[in-house]
């Protein structure tokens, strides 16, 4: 049986999903089972098309917010979009979506963004 | 021997303790043991009371707040403090208060509610 | 084998490095094998001297941190940065620093303090 990653994914700033993307990258790259949790915050980044325009870092950090995305610019670093789509890619990786959180902030398949939930 | 999940809450915001509670509940009601150990914010959560007045959300995404807060309202959720008390009520549930928190804060358990932590 | 522990410290306010260097020293204590992995703003946390004027705490809670600092320094509690110290004192502590981070704001071990990571 192959190891298993699991993540639960509680917050949608640029910053947390970064990290988010690039463990989900690394495990589906080394053959783990990836499992990604969305709930609240992080089910809500991933309403179709909100990963464009979101912008958010950490409160605490915001004063590293722009030099954080021009760094990333300069660099060529992969959003962390393009990192969970990345991750599909090489490996198994299958993403949930809290269903409470659903119920709450009504969005349900067809408002996400990739359209790639289980 | 049953199996275990235990939780350290760290944070004080509704958002988060709503997470916190929905983990204990479901814990609970699965036949666990869980374990809740109670440090820094989320201490201060439990002070005696301020689970009524406790209007925090996180700051990443407090434009959210009014949205989450009506529909709770709206949709009768249960609130955190209202899980916790469930979970204790369908399962085993040990709640445990950081000692180190206590003395910077000057906490004890007469100041906490409910009065039910180890 | 002893029993080991693993951090992964992301955030870099004061309320939660305080939390990690306390489960460090705990682990330490205990005769664990503890690695601490630094990654965004906690490795930020960790450039030389930032600790000294570091007085960031999570926005949640700011309204609390001149009562924190204050009880801090009354009671003689030490600093995070002392904790870790601490740590590696007493016990087997590795602390890694993400090299995608490094890259990212431009760090390297001459601009850590201290100059023990791995």
């Amino acid at each position: 049986m192959a190891d298993r990653m699991s993540l639960i994914v509680f917050s949608g700033t640029v910053d947390k999903l970064l990290a988010a993307s690039i463990l989900a990258t690394g495990g589906a790259a080394m053959g783990m089972e990836v499992e990604v949790f969305l709930t609240t915050w992080g089910l809500e980044a991933f309403r179709k098309d909100a990963y464009k325009t979101n912008m958010r870092v950490s409160k605490d950090f915001e004063d590293y917010a722009p030099a954080m995305m021009e760094a990333m610019q300069t660099k060529h670093a992969p959003s962390w979009m393009e990192n969970f789509l990345s991750a599909r890619e090489v490996g198994e990786v299958k993403v949930y979506a809290c269903s409470m959180t659903m119920e709450l902030f009504v969005s349900n398949s067809k408002t996400w963004n990739p359209s790639w939930m289980t």
